[in-house]
């Protein structure tokens, strides 16, 4: 478990598919519910949104499904920050069954800071996000990783 | 727009976030109804998964977000397999906005054939199956990719 403890939810019924767990998809929303708590962290919330009109767009998501996660379960969402530069944001999310404190999903996100204008334009962060995104880096970045990160994913030819 | 058409929805209310357009996460949503929609293509359907209590599982994923989607558009969704063994499939999905034709997302999952026994254990695929998954494989995994594929993601260090 390595991070900033960033998100905690219970898995929904209706989050359940025919296989018994939680279908894929749902990992992915509790993950970009937690980018939500992390863009509140950094300062990008509701009323930055507001007045800036900026706001971060998910550009790429890489996941991978290490356990499955069943109706009632509580997760635990780490996130790190791995990377950075003037408007882009590379984060590490880990997502942690609450029973055992077990690893059931690692994902990697490229989010860009984009001003909604017609048509949308990247923009910079201001200072003091810039500053609370190098501070979370600096204290998360070096923190070894909890399961596999992005790569390129393929199967020996046959 | 390559590949087997698949699957095709149109975007509910309740998919669009606080920026207006499509969450992330149910860009994923999406690709996993699909994924159902490609089982029942397969032979994997819900009478073979009752039947065998085999069914398959999605083990990584990795999306590139490359336009918004907006309420009320409708989504296309293609298929193409890009590699497979005797009980892995590597698909690729294009989700296409019905509008322009224009490419939204481009994914590719990793998914894995599963007995689920307690625990779960792989499983070859039957043979009609795997006839299946070659059929389609030998007629759509040459076909140019539409987007980026999966990738090590990273940023310059600074």
């Amino acid at each position: 478990m390595t991070g900033l403890a960033i998100y905690r939810t219970r898995i929904a019924p209706e989050w359940i598919d025919y296989n018994g767990h939680l279908r894929d998809a749902y990992y992915g929303l509790i993950a970009s519910l937690a980018v939500d708590s992390l863009m509140d962290r950094l300062g990008l919330d509701a009323r930055y949104r507001e007045e800036s009109h900026c706001t971060l767009y998910t550009v790429e998501m890489h996941m991978h499904f290490l356990r499955e996660i069943g109706a009632g379960d509580c997760v635990q969402v780490m996130a790190r920050i791995l990377g950075s530069d003037e408007k882009r944001i590379h984060a590490a999310l880990e997502l942690l069954r609450e029973d055992g404190r077990e690893t059931a999903a690692t994902c990697e996100m490229m989010l860009l800071h984009v001003h909604q204008s017609a048509p949308p334009r990247t923009t910079a962060f201001p200072q003091q996000v810039a500053a609370a995104i190098a501070e979370l880096r600096r204290t998360s970045a070096a923190m070894p990783p909890s399961g596999p990160g992005s790569r390129r994913m393929e199967l020996p030819s046959r």
